[in-house]
């Protein structure tokens, strides 16, 4: 389907009436390339709720349907035109170098020869072999961790949303980093969660207010402490410390999600924040779709052994279990070829990674900033004031390089002026290409006011 | 673990006082063979409630754990001898006649040359080829549905996890059929439902209550229509019909398991439950776990556009797709080999249902009664009144015989004098010689009150 561009731009308008977008920023900006600083991204409020008691029922229903109709909106409006060359600096989806079809048969009929018929039928704890291979990577990488303490999930997804179903039934109330990958906070929404919004790197009181909130009853907090998506951050020694002392204060069980942090290319590996939490106030969401490849389809849940049988319990009835075909071709990927899979992962990144920053750094207007990532492929990009990234993304499209906007990756349109920059999937010359056009357009992707264009009949 | 049998005694006892095992029935029983008529199993009530308003939060909440407790205790409780050989007809996995490993290899062999490096990704919207292999068995299965009505799932366990989900968002009461598999009402208990339970084959007024609750407001009925899992019955064509007239009349939206439906080795197809309802208010869930292998986990999600919309939304949000290696086998197998697998495991099913229909007339007591499924390999006896189908699984497990008590088949612990027979396991000797030690232990398996015995030490 071809939209027009009227129709386009009158959809932004209309998230942005909704309050989904919000292009102005209420405050400073920085300029800085250090992780640890504050990062913007206001909301500005269009309407104030009246003061008085809580929400009721049909307040709460209007909240989950606005913030999960957002994506929904953006996705069906903002596609690149069929048949576009595009730069691609937004999808999701690892590199996968050195592996080729060859590879993938060969740990198929491996995996034949070794389980036999036991790959047909049901495998509801999982493979053996999986979880002891996977036990010894996350020891080796500091998660202790034994086989028999790990779950294996259908990726990292299926854990979160398992993690909402274990909410609902366990009346946790349930809190989100954010900005955040977008199906993490959707998941938990769907589930029946009001999912509170944790902001790290953008509140100086965030650490108090999760403690306010901690203490007044029993919580789910999802964190991706190591090359956070989208931000490319990891959290800083100071903030792991306090989150564990309010893990050890209250009864807040916290899902970390290690999926990027095998994918360090620079730098020492910081303390693994599971490591950190008190026991059984910690779950451990992890996946080799990241550092392997998707398609394996193969996550893991880890926790104490009397939080694994509470949500072993739950996932049993959930689900029968993952297919042991993939599951051996994923042992056999961790013993065999893992480590040499990953010094090329990780080069792929670093040499991707410098590209960006390097043309960031000659390009990128005074006003904005970004940090540098030590690993994964995602960094975060702050514009200046009255930049709006939902025009940034629109008008790089029309050029074919495809970003992801701030607003994406908050529940409640924060972000505005911020975007994702993913730059797994292009090689460095169009990522130095790309960034410099994107670095050109930021002038022009102001949200000031337009008149409303009619509705295109291309749709 | 080894238990010690006055431990296992115990243990059933007390779940006998929390009411989960009740093994006296009220009523009069049957001797029959054919289906459409009723089958016993009633709950004695041990607790009233009082009568007044409706139970508060704190009580739905215990009603949650005692409900989902129930299986916990049992698998805790029951379990065979380490090393002891097991006669099995408990097992609620399929037989995989003729399937062996260098099928499996050729495969995933097939699959690797036909798709390549795609394997190795997203596969968002499942393999279109996939999609297109099912829909024209579902189509040729009396069910007219096209690819793109179609969402690959986990198997279809994941798929009613996901419609518990579907539910909760969309605030829908959820009535499931009993006695059911398990795992059906648990996880959509778990999804934070109070699941009521619907007695088609037991309650003459089944279809009425339905009825007027589907009056009172929208609602997900969950229905296996085709050899139902455990009882191996199909529903029959008046109560489909009705069930359809509910369903156009009000908001109730059917969720039709057919994962069975392929499995009849005896007379003419029903027509399909799901063609029989009216758009938009129908949902087919299937897998091909029962008709080629469990470890395939594939499995299905159908529905019209309007409904179908509402529910991907959702679905992106929970889950990222399953294994493209999985669904290219998958696709394979159904356009090249479904057929000759069909005929096999047909015949592999016929025979073994008649050994113990066969074993049962002979031997069965006269109070006790079954009906001759026609397809599937599960079937549901009824014991004479005053059986304990506990009791009979616990005396069946000292001769090294599993088999499945009724009340795992109840969120609320009836069928206390019944049971399943899976057929999928045994061969048909040892079907005929279990089925004929099963019914002389009967007469032992009474509930009748004995004197406690204490814990024993072994555990």
């Amino acid at each position: 389907m071809q939209l027009s561009r009227p129709t386009v731009v009158q959809g932004f308008r209309e998230l942005e009436r909704e309050g989904w977008i919000v292009s102005h920023v209420g405050r400073g900006s920085f300029v800085a390339e250090r992780a640890g600083e504050a990062l913007a991204g206001e909301l500005r409020p269009t309407v104030r709720m009246p003061a008085g008691p809580s929400a009721d029922h049909e307040a709460l229903q209007k909240l989950f349907q606005l913030r999960l109709s957002h994506m929904a909106s953006f996705d069906s409006l903002a596609r690149p035109r069929p048949g576009a060359k595009i730069v691609d600096l937004r999808s999701g989806s690892p590199a996968l170098p050195g592996l080729g079809k060859e590879l993938l048969a060969d740990l198929a009929r491996r995996a034949v020869d070794r389980f036999g018929l036991a790959l047909g039928q049901y495998s509801f704890q999982g493979l053996p072999e999986l979880k002891t291979a996977m036990a010894a990577r996350l020891t080796a990488g500091g998660c202790k961790l034994s086989a028999d303490q790990l779950l294996v999930t259908h990726g990292a997804q299926d854990a979160i949303t398992f993690l909402g179903i274990w909410a609902t039934h366990t009346s946790r109330r349930v809190f989100c980093e954010s900005p955040t990958f977008w199906g993490v906070p959707h998941a938990l929404s769907f589930c029946g969660h009001f999912v509170r919004n944790v902001y790290w790197h953008d509140r100086a009181d965030a650490l108090d207010e999760l403690e306010r909130e901690a203490a007044r009853g029993p919580m789910l907090l999802y964190a991706c402490a190591d090359f956070q998506n989208p931000t490319g951050l990891c959290l800083d020694a100071a903030t792991r410390r306090r989150i564990a002392k309010i893990a050890r204060m209250h009864d807040m069980v916290v899902a970390v999600d290690d999926i990027n942090r095998d994918l360090r290319f620079t730098g020492e590996q910081e303390t693994s924040l599971y490591e950190m939490l008190p026991e059984n106030r910690r779950i451990l969401v992890t996946s080799l779709s990241k550092s392997v490849m998707p398609g394996l389809r193969v996550g893991f849940m880890a926790a104490d052994p009397g939080l694994l049988t509470e949500i072993s319990e739950i996932k049993r009835y959930t689900d029968l279990g993952g297919p042991p075909l993939m599951q051996a071709i994923a042992a056999d990927f961790l013993e065999n070829e893992y480590d040499a899979h990953l010094a090329r992962v990780r080069d792929h990144y670093r040499l991707r990674c410098e590209a960006v920053c390097e043309t960031l750094s000659e390009h990128l207007p005074r006003d904005g900033r970004f940090v540098r990532p030590d690993g994964g492929f995602h960094m975060w990009v702050e514009l200046p004031p009255g930049t709006s990234s939902m025009e940034l993304y629109r008008l790089a499209l029309e050029k074919n390089i495809a970003i992801s906007p701030g607003p994406l990756h908050d529940l409640d349109g924060r972000f505005g002026n911020c975007l994702r920059v993913s730059y797994a999937q292009a090689s460095p010359n169009q990522i130095t290409s790309a960034v410099e056009q994107l670095c050109k357009l930021i002038p022009h992707a102001t949200s000031t006011d337009r008149p409303a264009h009619a509705a295109g009949s291309s749709v």
